[in-house]
């Protein structure tokens, strides 16, 4: 199998990095106890308290979509709605899955420069409607990075926590690239999320170098109560806990979580400035984590693909998506950007 | 960590066996499409279809919680009833995910010896409501192995088959232990599944030795139309499919599957005639998989429980529940047994 | 249409009285607000407020199941569970409409004497189970009269209230025939509502001598927060709401909710009294509402059927139930006991 | 109570027209089976299928939420997805409603002049994604007449009809104000259901002049399997049907179902009629049912509902709907136009 074809289609694409799969494997060792009642899970968990500077309640799952739509059933009710990007992956990507984990909470889309929420289209939404014939809202969901690549910064979370007070809603944070965030913003976890107002945030393990896993933080930690049933129910409780757990433990202990997110996001800067080197090319939005977002013209697209370049195009805009990940090397971003140059000539 | 203390609380306690672990680490060279598009998936799901003889369709979610309810909610809608053993996983320990995932369907539990429904107690209960009152009937669960370690028969299955013929029943099969049973009853996968009726196999993975992942195999292929999309919104599609497809390749290529349940098996067998020979020592129900399940007087339960030995217990019957895997060791069975005779002395 | 050959089936079986209807017609005049913001509903929601001694929130819905199935919803999440009697009609004739409405919460079922739960049984299941593996107690579910047309006493309920207190759990109450236990207790509807700890009561209008319509009264206020949108939601908000309030208002107003309970309870009496002077006839439970069980023999039973009686049977008991309803009369009593003694003559 | 200042609203906010009221007291002799066993169901349903000249199955629900909600259940699970104008009610007014009953089917928006969906907009959004990570679309609803007071003409509904089986799709038609499209249209009612290829039909009672009582009428009968447990399940069947199936039966027999249509259209042509006369005075879309939709300055809108009248408004246009019913007289048209006239001037 030639597994070099696929890089930059998504940081989901990459395997499992030589630290995660080292306590694996050291996890390995004889029998453990079941449903997370094992060492890893105790000590994975204290880490993130650790990490996080403060007594979070954290569950594992098994994917992003499961611990996205869990943690928001637990912040809402069926007849509750949540607030968020229309671009999110929430929206986007999950196939329904905040629907049926919550029995019907709708989402509501706002609009958004750069894939980011504003106050004022949360504070346009939250007025809308205040009858019993529409959903009451009671979530902000935020992705940090974007979908988009792009971050909130301190200053926009902290207007975005002000309307939350303001409307008594909960804040979600979906994770799946927030080792990225804090490597780009050079702030720490607890600043830039809990000390933002988040409520939960859903800090993605699979994009960050394990075969899978993510961490559900509860910061609101009222908020989490019977979570670990709520797991249970919808089939998201490990039986050998430990193979997430022990994971999260080798990506922590040995701070790969954090150089990992660097080197993808040092590609993604690597790359982009290869690309800003070519006439003519232009990027569609900012890059400031892993992802990279560029018009190319069709024919370079085309070309790229005959050449078994994987990467998700948007429909109609000319538009390009190239995800750096953890195990991305210099040597084929070369190579993208040569035939990149080669199809532009 | 002194991981040998666990052992025979369930084979869920055990780690992964070298032949899945030898595929998860071939699967992480290079970068690989996401979400089911590899290659790995592709010659696993293959695989499955020759070992079963037939042209089925197969699925990969994480656990078994999982796999039985997201079945189970295929054959099924929320006002159907699925009739099942009172003893079953599906009712006693799965925290309501089948209600959950089909979103209400009832369990209608029937009686019966050694855990196994009979087709009298299942027309029983096909029969006891026609009223639109009292969801229908649809489904009829079958655990092979049962919960308390004992199997159908290929006549008892063949017998379920024509009671669920008679009343327009599908048949679902709880696999947690499908390997062992394959190997108990010298049949072969098919005999044992789709030959006798069975519409949809949950085969699990992970007591058999991974990680974690288990595979859905719809026999009955109408039954399976958009279940990928189920998968995905219940967030059990695995973005980085290798890591369960792999392993199951690898127990299905190099026959560990069958091993590890040939071992597992073996062990049960020899802890039950090693149990049998101390004096007064009885079975609670015949050892016919991995399972040994045991009658002890209380004062030697509580020894053994002081002597961290880990299992489960009957309340109020003196009945223990020893559970051996594929990483269970005759010595271990010795040191067991010892004690056992030890705290009766 | 022969109307009266229906009678002793069900009290839904009866029309509306003749109060109801009065208020009916006299909320026709006019345009009214719709989705409950017209005068009928203020009037009625605060006659229940007189009516219970307490400031309590009031909700209109269609029938029972729906007022059992999202007043229970709104006590527990999916993962939770509710302890009713095996007999409970939320178990046993509602189709699994609590499963439904709370997209998967287990009812967890207890024996008990002539229908009733009793503090043991109830202890005895929240102890049961203490793992995340079993769908966590949080309600206790009483129907008062029961099913087997029994009723609760003071002391029973205060000994529930004491169970519920000491487990955290909520209790819910079916009444379905709380007008006739109100009438058979000599208590005010408080005493036998809050006072002895309920937090919810589903107070039936159909079976009273409605068209259709249910009050679920939340003595308990918290647990209703936002309970109008789960009701939207569930296609349970009448637009035309005042054909639901007024009638509710001629029952409470006119004291029709005491007569038409006292009428069919005292029918029942009359009932009872009547077949006890037949040789031989023994009662199943013993007659303390509307409701009368009486074991019949079987060619009685066959008898009864060819003359076009209606009633339910209990399969294989020889029992039978008979209905009485505000619209029963003693003539038609009379032709029922004239043609059982005929048939056992 | 002063019942005349809430006209214009919504036709849910008048009386039971007489036909339906003396219908329901017809059937209120005496007792009748429960749960739609009853000779007025019998007779109502029956009528529905020589009124649709078809032999379709038909089931009554409370109010049109339920029978919207339930009847798209029917047509897809909850990983598919309903194609809707985003206007439409489904939508903006049942507080998702579809999304609980069918336990998360995403509702799709397309826009579209008029508020009606137009085979382009349809096909732009099954084309649009082809992967698993989206709902699979699997219905069409429209509204007819639509929210916006306009009308699918049959050529819009034979290239409706003409996409959906292109794409496999169900189409659901929610029939809020199908009598007012019947009458306006100078069809028969199978000609603008059926025969244009819609499966199921949301037939409502309660605005054309009953107390409350949606007809749902598969005319593909497959779909409506087991349709009577959906019902029972969700709440929305009535124990005593014949107070919704009589006043149904009275609105078809006596042709009142046809004679109310007319009479609310004819309303609202006139007030139309009398609006144009006033100078600078615009509709908002075409008048073509029962609604009035009309841009007036924010003075006018402000004075009208200091003088007490009731009708909803489009914020921040100067739009606002007067709605005719059943019951809405000429002279108090003329008294709303008098205070327009007024306002204006």
């Amino acid at each position: 199998m030639d597994c070099n074809l696929e890089q930059f289609a998504s940081d989901n694409n990459s395997g499992i990095c030589p630290e995660a799969l080292e306590y694996m494997i050291k996890a390995n060792l004889g029998s453990a106890p079941a449903y997370g009642n094992d060492e890893w899970t105790l000590l994975a968990t204290d880490y993130f308290r650790d990490l996080f500077e403060i007594d979070c309640e954290v569950f594992f799952v098994f994917n992003g979509t499961a611990a996205n739509s869990l943690s928001l059933a637990a912040l809402c009710q069926s007849y509750h709605s949540v607030i968020c990007h229309e671009n999110a992956h929430i929206e986007t990507d999950e196939c329904g899955a905040p629907e049926f984990a919550s029995n019907g909470s709708k989402l509501l889309l706002a609009k958004g420069e750069n894939g980011k929420l504003t106050p004022e289209a949360i504070e346009a939404i939250v007025n809308k409607r205040a009858d019993i014939h529409y959903p009451k809202p009671k979530v902000i969901s935020l992705t940090q990075a974007t979908e988009l690549g792009t971050l909130y910064s301190i200053d926009e979370l902290v207007a975005i926590k002000s309307v939350a007070q303001k409307y008594n809603l909960k804040i979600h944070m979906d994770g799946a690239r927030f080792a990225n965030a804090v490597v780009a913003m050079n702030k720490s976890p607890a600043e830039i999320s809990w000390k933002c107002g988040i409520d939960v945030l859903c800090f993605c393990g699979t994009k960050n170098g394990m075969a899978l896993g993510e961490a559900i933080i509860f910061f609101n930690k009222a908020t989490s109560e019977d979570f670990a049933y709520r797991c249970k129910q919808a089939g998201q409780l490990a039986s050998k806990m430990r193979f997430i757990s022990a994971p999260w433990l080798g990506l922590l202990e040995t701070g790969a979580w954090f150089k990992n997110a660097r080197h993808a996001n040092q590609c993604a800067e690597y790359l982009e400035n290869q690309l800003l080197k070519i006439e003519g090319v232009e990027m569609m939005f900012k890059r400031e984590a892993n992802g990279v977002f560029v018009k190319l013209p069709e024919q370079v697209i085309t070309t790229l693909r005959e050449k078994n370049w994987q990467f998700y195009t948007f429909i109609g805009v000319g538009g390009v998506r190239f995800m750096c990940s953890w195990s991305t090397t210099q040597a084929r971003i070369d190579e993208l950007v040569d035939d990149i140059k080669e199809a532009k000539a």
